[in-house]
């Protein structure tokens, strides 16, 4: 898949005294939309976890461009920048109501044992592996 | 232990559009002033979690008096109020700066084995037992 | 409106190391209903605060059920219970996607001015009264 | 001021079902951080904000390096890296209990008035401009 679009409506917790979403949010928004591409690439979270597999976030960086306010609905274009065979790197862009950009960010994963051992998906789950490589680096 | 004090500096993102903070997070320092209460009467929650013992919320009271602003340290007032044996019930009262109540709380709990059965806490830990007779109903 | 249906899907960001969703989160999700509810009958929340009236928290009290996990889709079923002219009640039933109750809930709240002065809405907005009086209490 | 450090407690509504810290709370620490060295050296944000000057987040970059849990007591370091008389950044270490180090982070901000319109602290308030001038950048 290219780009997936994921919507998240803006809720009154989100906000703070500024009067506009604290930036802390961002960062969960990121993790939805992820959690909601994986799912529509036929990789969802839940069952990684069931079969014993992790997928910690090692790095995240977000670039902040305008305020996002109490009860819009945000579109959080998402796409799989990268995957190595043992990482990979998740792009995403935050596009308000009005079609301007809100926010970009970019998230490095690693996959883990329950344990919190590295795992080779492409020796540990080689189908994974092929959907990880089909979807990655999409434009 | 009668009644044990819990400092805690109020955060930035703590506070919504109102400009104050939300009222979620009182929740919140309930657990961190039942935490380091349990902690204070010899029942660390870490260990009982690490000796498979978990102690669910079972119903959460608040009353909210009065707003709670960005950067005030608010005093929680804890106690445990009663323990059956099966359950416990701990109140709360969180007091400003100027000694005035900005929020009274109270939470019921049990005792789970992490599989989620109930537990009771007589028989599975009777110096648990104990410890928590001798500071439940304490005024 | 008898009764509002809203959805919430369960975030990992949602979650505690007890493996499911941490208890201060309910009370998100009973102002993430409350909001789409007020959305439904006609008195958008954001549009209460443009217009400098506010709806602060006085009371929660929430009985926690069973476990919600990562990846539901929970339904909150919102009611509003009564409404005296000066404050209301609203009233939620957190349901999972097998139909079973996770959660109950019920909320107070006043009306204020955005300098924190109680304010009653029958004087203040007659047109939002009469709105208030027709959708409490119906069952 | 060279360094400052900060300690934070993890709670337990830190974690997620991984069994660790949640990685959007680092973001919440590095506020805490932040907003305890702008305190130390004599710029409270609050004075900030009472006279009507914001310092919003125009960019966030966090590396994960080992987990952390619940119960531990981190240090976080915090020092201003650059001030330009329009921006400043701030670099953050996370440190365990046992010593090691768990997250680096840095952040970037930029002032603004209460209306959202950029700030020259150099113009508005030259006192401030000289204490961060000071602060900038010292190893």
């Amino acid at each position: 898949m290219a780009e997936h679009c994921y919507k998240h409506k803006v809720q009154y917790y989100e906000t703070d005294q500024m009067g506009m979403v604290h930036h802390s949010n961002y960062i969960r928004w990121f993790e939805e939309a992820r959690v909601d591409y994986l799912d529509a690439i036929g990789l969802p979270y839940k069952q990684m976890e069931e079969e014993g597999i992790g997928s910690p976030v090692l790095e995240m960086h977000c670039q902040y461009k305008s305020k996002v306010t109490f009860g819009e609905t945000v579109t959080i274009r998402v796409r799989m920048k990268s995957y190595t065979g043992l990482r990979f790197s998740v792009v995403y862009e935050v596009i308000g109501e009005d079609g301007k950009l809100r926010c970009t960010g970019e998230s490095g994963h690693c996959f883990m044992t329950m344990a919190g051992r590295p795992l080779s998906i492409k020796k540990a789950k080689p189908e994974w592996h092929e959907l990880l490589l089909q979807h990655a680096g999409e434009e």
